[in-house]
């Protein structure tokens, strides 16, 4: 069926863009916003219920130059995307220091490991060391499982690769043994508070 | 005296720039480094010695163009600034989460509360409300005394505040009777977790 315009123009389904970048022609719409807006939306939900105190961190940019044209307004001219030395979420909750990466794959059946770099696998182990709590929420966008799981086995599955060349992923297998599934509601979005209810108090 | 380079050339002292954008012609060189740059050495030397895991946050910067001269750089060509909604520095340290800001003035007798917005003020807040550890760190550059201050004491002198039009500002008394002197070093430079240990362990 072809549904038209109140003007009479034919209604065609414009692609949407998962983010910057993305594939073009791919058709996103259907399986609902990217997962880091989404995540974005769940802990300012979070914050308006004085539930926790999550943010995720600006991106880091490199500012090389900067114009101005009038006196309150500096305007950036030339300006770099640096990679992250940490992840991108952090904050506390019930009095423990929370701190996570998020990430989304369209491989239906594992995480590719390039989605991390060594840096942030450092960073969460430290955390971790310290005393705070730290995982990763991932999207498979194939079905729309998003999964919470504990830092420690990125970590293991980061050392392993080292000493092997074949596989460089982790299996969803993992995710579904391992990791728990996080419930998708209207609001909050990605209610990821209530896994780490259960597996970190 | 004067002092001259091996060239023979006579030695001159170069004013350097406390910030970008500092008033040109004052010499900065006799205080030292801005606080922002000793902090930023400073975690890094916890973060080496695994004392602490504390970052500053990058800028926030609003993105508004970006050009792809080739396939793999991306460079910015318009951005702008963007006012933060948290404090700068947050992180894990003895299982506990902390979170603070830093301020310089170049005030002799007191703070200007002005150096704050209301979002950090809230932010500290809920911080302390969920568990976490906030406070402040100031450097008066007159005469390069860093204290730090539970952020309980900024919290009730931006209160206060509303209701007068007279003081804005917090004097240094209260520093010096309610803060903690930070002391400075030459590793770490400026070592405030001496300080966290006394005040909230």
């Amino acid at each position: 069926m072809t549904l038209y315009y109140p003007n009479g123009q034919p209604y065609k389904e414009q692609p949407t863009q998962a983010f910057p970048g993305a594939p073009s022609g791919v058709h996103y719409g259907h399986r609902g916003m990217p997962l880091e807006e989404a995540l974005n939306l769940t802990n300012a939900y979070y914050l308006s219920t004085d539930r926790a105190v999550i943010y995720k961190k600006p991106t880091p940019i490199q500012v090389v130059h900067v114009d101005y044209p009038a006196r309150s307004a500096a305007k950036i001219t030339e300006a770099y995307y640096r990679k992250a030395s940490t992840t991108d979420y952090n904050g506390v909750y019930r009095g423990k220091y929370i701190d996570f990466e998020a990430k989304e794959t369209g491989q239906a059946a594992a995480l590719p490991l390039k989605n991390f770099h060594a840096h942030q696998i450092s960073h969460i182990s430290r955390i971790r060391r310290h005393g705070g709590i730290g995982f990763i929420i991932v999207r498979f966008t194939a079905d729309n499982d998003i999964f919470l799981l504990d830092a420690s086995f990125l970590e293991a599955f980061w050392q392993d690769a080292k000493h092997q060349t074949t596989r460089r992923s982790i299996p969803k297998s993992l995710f579904q043994e391992k990791g728990h599934l996080v419930p998708i509601r209207f609001s909050p979005r990605i209610d990821y508070l209530t896994v780490v209810d259960r597996l970190y108090f």
